[in-house]
C-alpha cells in the first residue's frame, strides 16, 4: 500500500493556492499558502509555487523521500489524462497550460492534475467518509455544487473527463433558467447566493428583519436558534438537494453518499431533509444500505485525494 | 476474442421465453420459444426450456461445441452475481429461485443471469449501437422506461445490482406521484400507456377524434401524416425524455446514448425532440462529441448481451 509513503498535495483555489506534505490522510507540513490573485498568469505563480514545493521537498529528504510525488486539485476545465489546465474558474491568465509538463520538467518526478472536485471525492473515498464504499457518490455545497464519482471502486471521470456535474442536473425541466441552457439546474436553487437570495425575499414575505448580513451560516444559526422562517428555507434547500439525488441513485444505486462543502456546516438542518427525500423517493432495495453522510476531511479533502493519486500515478 | 465462440442466449420475457444459439451478433439457430404463461412456477418452464438448450447444444456438437454455456437475461430483481432470480416482472410463482445452480447443474457449464436492460445494453456495446462507446447510457422507451450503463467499458450495476433505472430518474420533483413515493420520475410521463392517455386528452382537448385504438405506433403514423395534436404530443414526449437523459450527461459524461423500445420506433419524431433537448441543456464540452442513436439490435439485443456475457464469465 502508498499509505506510508510521502507525496505533495496542492489545492488550487479562486483565492489562495493550498499546498502541503502529506501521508495518507495526515498532513505532515503545510507550505504557506500562495495568494492567487497576487500574480497575474502562470509563471509567476508557478515560480512562488515551486518555491513551497522545494521546501517541502527538503522536508520529506529529513523522513528518507526526497522527490515526492505531487498532485495538484484545480477548480475549473482540467484535462487529467494530458496534463493539460485549459481553464480555470475565477483564476484570469489561466488558458491551455501543459502544467504537468512543467512541473514534471522541472522537479523531475511524477505530477498529475486532478478537477478539485474530483480529488475531494477521492480525498473522502481513500481516507475520509466514503472509505467503506466502492461505488460513491461525493457532492460539495457551496457557491456551486459540484460532484465526483467513484464508480466499482475508481474515480469515473467520464468521456470529456466532465462528469460528476450534479449541480447542472435538473430537478425541474420547466424550472428556472440555469447556465448551458439548461432549466432547474439544482445549483440554480441550492448555490450560496440563491439560499440567501431565497431567505431575504422569505423575510421579506413574513414581514420579518433578516439578520444581516445573511449567509448560510447565519442563517443555520438563525434556525438552530428557533426562527421559522430559516428552518423552512433550510427545509426546502433539503428537499431540493435530496431530490437531486435521489435521481442520482436511481441511475448509480451507491452505497455510499458524501455531502461537504460550507452549505453542509447546517448540519442536520440540511441533511434531515435531504435524507428523508432521498429514502422517501427511492425504492428500499437502493435505500436501505445506503449511508448519507458528512464529509470528514474538510478542506483538507481535495490536498488528500491529490497526493493520493500521485501517489498511485508514481507507482 | 471470444467472437468465433458459440453460446446460448435467452431473453426471458412475460409473454414468451425466447432462446437462440449465437455467435457473435449473429442468431445462428432459434429454439422454439417458450409461452411463459403457460407454465405455473419455475420447474415446468426449465423443463422445456431445457428442452430447447439440448436440441441447441447439439446443433452446436456439429459446429465443434458441444457445451454452449448459457446467458439469461431476465425482467425483475436478479442477483447477477449469486445467480438468484429474486422475483419476475409479470411471471408469478417465481421467488428466490437459484436459477444458475439449477442451470450450471444440470447442464454442467458457465450459466449467467442478468438484469434484461442490462442485458440489452451490454448487446449493444459489444455488436451494435454502442459499439464504438465506452461509456454508454442504453434506455428502452416501451410499456416502461428502463436502463442499462456501461461505464470506463465495463457494464455498470450498482451496489444492490439496480443502476440505469432511468425511469425513475425525476424530471420534476413537483411533479406527478411515480412509484416507490417519488414525484416527477420520467417513466410516468413516457411509457407507453402515458402516452396514449395524454393524446387521449390532447385530441379531446382539441375537439378532434383520436385514432381508435391508440397506441404509439397509431400515434406516429397520425404524426407523420401531418396531424398536429400527434405532432405536439411526440415533441413533449422527446422534451421530456431529453430532459431525463441530459441530467444523466451532466452526471455520467457518457460518449453515446443508445435509444431503443417500441416507442423509439416513432423515429425522428422522438429523436428530433430528444437530440434537440440534450444539445440545448448541457455544455458543449459534454455534447459536442456525444452520439445520441436509436438501438440496432431490436428485440435481439438481450439474447446477444447474455450470450456474450455468458462466453465472458466461461473463459
Amino acid at each position: 500500500m502508498s499509505d506510508a509513503k510521502l507525496a505533495i498535495g496542492i489545492d488550487f483555489g479562486g483565492t489562495s493556492v493550498k499546498v502541503a506534505l502529506i501521508q495518507g490522510s495526515t498532513i505532515v507540513a503545510h507550505g504557506e499558502p500562495v495568494p492567487t490573485q497576487q500574480y497575474a498568469g502562470p509563471e509567476a505563480l508557478l515560480e512562488a509555487l515551486g518555491d513551497r514545493i522545494l521546501r517541502l521537498s527538503a522536508t520529506a529528504s529529513t523522513k528518507g523521500e526526497s522527490e515526492p510525488p505531487i498532485g495538484i486539485g484545480l477548480p475549473g476545465l482540467v484535462d487529467s489524462v494530458n496534463g493539460v489546465v485549459h481553464e480555470l474558474t475565477n483564476v484570469p491568465g489561466w488558458h491551455e497550460v501543459p502544467l504537468r509538463s512543467i512541473l514534471s520538467t522541472r522537479f523531475n518526478r511524477a505530477v498529475i492534475l486532478e478537477n478539485d472536485a474530483n480529488a475531494m471525492a477521492y480525498g473522502e473515498y481513500r481516507y475520509g467518509a466514503a472509505k467503506k464504499g466502492r461505488n460513491v457518490i461525493c457532492v460539495t455545497l457551496g457557491t456551486g455544487v459540484g460532484g465526483g464519482l467513484i464508480l466499482d471502486g475508481k474515480l469515473y471521470r467520464g468521456s470529456q473527463l466532465a462528469a460528476g456535474e450534479i449541480g447542472h442536473l435538473s430537478i425541474d425541466y420547466r424550472g428556472v433558467p440555469s447556465p448551458f441552457g439548461n432549466f432547474g439546474g439544482l445549483e440554480t436553487y441550492v448555490g450560496n447566493q440563491r439560499i440567501i437570495e431565497r431567505a431575504e425575499s422569505a423575510y421579506l414575505q413574513a414581514n420579518k428583519t433578516a439578520p444581516s448580513p445573511l449567509s448560510p451560516r447565519v442563517l443555520a444559526e438563525a434556525a438552530n436558534a428557533g426562527c421559522p422562517v430559516a428552518k423552512e428555507i433550510w427545509n426546502e434547500v433539503g428537499i431540493q438537494i435530496g431530490a437531486g439525488l435521489a435521481s442520482s441513485v436511481w441511475l448509480l444505486n451507491p452505497d455510499t453518499i458524501v455531502i461537504g462543502g460550507g452549505v453542509a456546516a447546517a448540519g442536520h438542518l440540511v441533511f434531515d431533509p435531504v435524507i428523508h427525500t432521498i429514502r422517501s423517493r427511492t425504492a428500499p432495495v437502493v435505500h436501505q444500505s445506503l449511508a448519507i453522510v458528512p464529509a470528514e476531511l474538510g478542506n483538507d479533502a481535495g490536498m488528500i485525494g491529490c497526493a493520493a493519486l500521485a501517489l498511485e500515478a508514481a507507482r
